[in-house]
């Protein structure tokens, strides 16, 4: 378990991390995380390891991409000194591409995607422990559709910049993927993008799979 | 023009029919037809052949199958003597196979969808001057889509059972397949079911075309 | 059809414009466009002419007469940059003289309204490909009525401006008065102002025949 | 002044009367008679003659034309054994004729209309001490128009069961017409039907004069 | 009839007058006039003497003591430059006396009410063709009564502001007991302040008697 | 203390008992006694009395007159099997003859309030410890007042019903004459009818201290 | 794993199995499974073993004590014919004795509770595969405290039922006593009762160990 | 009795003081003074003490700990210039040191709050004529539990500062002890911090035995 005693973990994202979390801080009672994979992840850590004392903070924003994110970098990240950092966007630079074609001041395109994403994570880390960079995922199986191609096209930009600059990678698309393969896309999520807690927990497994969570802990 | 003066044209269906229209009787002032193609229909009929004076009725359903048409069937149509009658259904006899797999009886599988269907347009026959037929439709492009493909073969059931019942027949897939050769599915639905105006307006115009509406009427 | 690939079309009006459309910006996902004729419009060309890619704009605003649109062009019309742009105003110029005659200062009479339209005519022509101006309307067919024909001056006023300024010109009482030989004007609106759906396809049909709309188009 | 002391006087009618009356029973504290005339008639007799103690009962129901009274009037009228009674019906009667045209059971045509409220004050007449009966209206001062047209018979009908039956005869349309000389429609009704206050002091006014109100009294 | 063609007469005052009026002009559509006597006093005006097209305004406030007014006088009254003002103040200014006895500094006492109410009229008088000044009252008939008497202290400082001032007079509580002597005050008001639309009339009535009014005009 | 281990003490009147009680049952948790003296009765029993477990309960019912508690006696009082039994009646009885004097049927004079009180305590006297008759009350210092000397009237009559059937009686009138002696009645109650908490407080001061409640119990 | 392919598993219990779960049906589309323990079983279940297609029904309700599933059983369990059975209740059967102890009808003692739970187990072992037996649990560290210990002893009447009749049984109470170790029971419940995210965890996990959950599964 | 004529007595504190008081000023009518312990003083002040005038005022803040209080002193209270102050804070010093550990900010340890509190006292002392100290409480009467025992740290500190700085002291904790002992904490408190109302009148109970209330005064 890679996560230790007393250490703030920080979600940045859209709308998938955000989940109706507490406004302006994404911590406390009353359901502060969301309803999302970030509670979840928190969850399990309490139940499973209270003893650490992981102080979970949820700061997605529902309609964020990469450039909404780095506007409020600062005061959402930086600002709040978390020991840990994970970051899951990308699915609003791809979707506005395929739901408002016309609407182009709304896409997000590759270069300006990898370029904003990479300088993000490199004036983040000299202020964490350690950086976490989820995937951004469609839940469509088949892997010529046009936007489930240009979804893997961002994921892959998300672990070459891992593996560039050192963070740990999460494949969220790969864990999904193993679930399609069983269950038809909209049993997950009818618009293929907001997962049902199924999806969440999926997400959730697949992030504390790459902390070293030991899910037979005593 | 098929429809002639005085004529009452009833509209039955799902969610797509439906959409909010008022209750218990689907017509009337404020928008009783609902937000979907059944009030496009009417406000053509109504703004380019206001002689005809042609009597819009919307019976749709949301979540309705074709089993729930059945058991609604003499309230909602017969006893209402409409001289047309428009059928489209069967969304959700596929949707639930693919988005709750595992509560089965909420699947109406394809032989008992057509068997349902045809009965419920022979029982109708003698008693209206024309019938409608209109395919469900799904709006993803790829045919090899498993929800896509099971959707196709019960609008090829619809086809049938118009073809042998000589009830008039619009492909609402085919006017869908068009639009979905220029734009990306999204942009017209989220979920691939409900569409957008614009879908709706591709429902209104494939029906108006079957019946001979004349879009250049002075 | 005038309209060419990649355009922007800005509509700017009162609430028979407005017709609930998204604020600030009148476009986008879920209904942006308004309950009226301009997302009618933006429905056919997006079902029929999906190839164009037409952004469609919606910045009517409820309540507003001419002077109001001078105060907000701007921001509202000149900031967004549309290549085409379509005006219709002058409802409210007119009925605040019929239903609220002692409150003068809400009056808009003859001679400014046709300033004020003609001023912004000019000031935007250099910066749009095409100007549509549509006549404001009065659902009275009674030509003698009053306010009707207060409505009917409006309307010479902007044929005149569309004349002199070589803007394509929409007749939207003519194509009404075709309507009100069959139907009584309270069947289209209690209130003689504010259409139903079937009002609003009169409006969208009479814009879209004038921009060379092809209802046949395959 | 006709009324006397502690007699009830019910008014019953459609949705000019109603005006959201407490249900119910159409009389008591916290404006249980509603905003209309029958309000300002309780108002009136209340604040002039307080030393009568005048019971006012409003029982009108929006929607409502004669058929509709008819249904409920043992329940609503005879059952409440008013001393007088006010009869305000037809505006339903005739407008659904204009804007539902093609609802044809929603229409009640002068024959049927005639012969029920006929039938009702012939049976309620050994009942009560006094009949007011006060014709429908519609706020559109050009008599040639089609619904107008319609309404003055229907007025004419009211008249002639007034005088038939010996019932205070109270012509609505008439103290409109006066004030409509100098205020154009819409200043008391957008619909030409659910007028203003000033509409509703017409309409008190009028029943008022009938009654032999004596508005110097001191 | 002291009121002439196209004045502009403004009420301002407490609860009494405001009435739900519509913020921040309280005049135009839509009951902007609020539920009570100023309402019925442009209804009365609009009905009986349309010809006249005055124009009535509404400036109360929920809660006002006369101090309240003087803050906001320049913007709510002078800057509205109407023809005729009346002003009726000074429930609250002995209500808290009596509702709120702890609570000093929101008393206003007889020497601070006079001198602010004399100065207001005196401030005024020059830009309006014609004051009214109408006593507060209290919907007690037993004058002994603590609250009672305060207030018949009151209404004599209108009284000898009106007389120095050459203001209309209108004795709202000599009009009041009148009613009081047939009717308990509850019937006229639970709270003794805020009357029902009988005492609205009794209100009303007595305005439209001192400006002249006449009831019986054709 | 007249009150012993485990009993259950019941309150049954009109609103001033009632004050938003939980339904059907007036007991349990979060609120259920409502906002007035029985709340407060019942919580300086709680709180000074811990070891008695008094159980209270509230079946007060906001507008009921006696004859109300009549109609709903056996299902609300006897059918709950109480030890004791405190009775507060006749607001309403009274207040209706000065509210809404026309409506007569919603009056209850004095011998039919007293014939129906008495029965209904003879009627529950053999199945109960003891019964406490508390006085309907009115915040009135004048006792000239109508509806004052009316409500002492109705006093006076559960007074000797108290002493015929030998209840215990609280004078809820003449604790609150105390209080009316410095404050004027609107700071307990703008209608005189229903008290702030100030006002709750004496009537639970009142009930207490004729159980003999001992409020320097240590 | 003992769950086999094709099963249903039904939940019944209290507020802490309901958890807001959809109605009638406990089961389907859009968060029917509700906010706690059961949708996170239903979510792991399908995340992990799509393959299995285990259908999840959740039928707590709110409040309920072990008679009011009894009067339920026949209709919200036995009706729907699951394969595996789960029952946890007693919750409310303690707490209304520590939270309403002068209310006694509402407290379920140790006797009556066993008596009930055996019965309607060994009604319901012949129609399922297999039953699980979870325990209620008190979120209080102190086993000294009245309603832990109380809690403890219906626990340990959990176990012996389970023992006795071959049921799975869940210990969460043993589950909770690890977490409480290191977390004060505010930060999980802060009334000992209704858990955070994080004790929902620690209720699932108790469960899906129960009955062989692989975590670490593909 | 402390109180003289005509003081004004000020409490502020936190959710138990604040219980949804009216704001920005905590005085008034219609229940501005909250529902809980302060409006039971003041209405027991103005129901045995009418004579003397007091002026109750609260300025609870939900949520406050001693360090929100100094944020808020001069505004809330100096500027006010109460003749009595009462303080009681601390509960959510504590609290969240024991329902979010995790978030040390929101915590407020023994030192930072006996600082902080001598400072107000200190600072406030001058002003007024009394100042009255309330430990804060917790509702578990093991006095080993965690939570409590803290608790009773921070209600020494008050005494402390209370005997050093002359100030009155009340010690909530026990008089809810004396209720403990004979009822379980859930009775009085879910959450074993915001009481019932049984709760409330144990605090302004010992609130008024402190200033020398006389509970059996005339």
């Amino acid at each position: 378990m890679q996560l230790q005693k007393g250490q703030k973990l920080l979600f940045i994202g859209d709308s998938i991390t955000d989940c109706e979390r507490a406004r302006p801080d994404g911590e406390g009672l009353f359901g502060a995380l969301g309803k999302g994979y970030v509670s979840l992840v928190d969850a399990f850590l309490q139940a499973v390891y209270p003893e650490l004392g992981i102080r979970v903070v949820n700061m997605g924003c529902s309609g964020n991409n990469v450039v909404h994110l780095e506007e409020r970098w600062q005061e959402d990240v930086l600002d709040r000194k978390p020991d840990w950092l994970s970051i899951m966007i990308g699915t609003n630079d791809v979707w506005r591409q395929y739901d408002m074609p016309f609407i182009k001041e709304s896409h997000v395109y590759p270069d300006r995607y990898e370029a904003t994403l990479r300088a993000l994570v490199e004036r983040t880390k000299p202020h964490v422990s350690q950086l976490v960079l989820m995937t951004p995922f469609y839940l469509e199986s088949n892997k010529q559709d046009a936007m489930r191609s240009s979804m893997d096209q961002y994921g892959a930009i998300v672990k070459q910049v891992a593996e560039e600059t050192g963070a740990l990678f999460v494949d969220t698309q790969l864990a999904f993927d193993a679930v399609l393969k069983e269950l038809y896309a909209a049993t997950l999520a009818w618009d293929r993008v907001h997962p049902t807690q199924a999806g969440h927990v999926v997400l959730a497994r697949a992030f504390l799979n790459a902390v070293g969570f030991d899910w037979n802990k005593g």
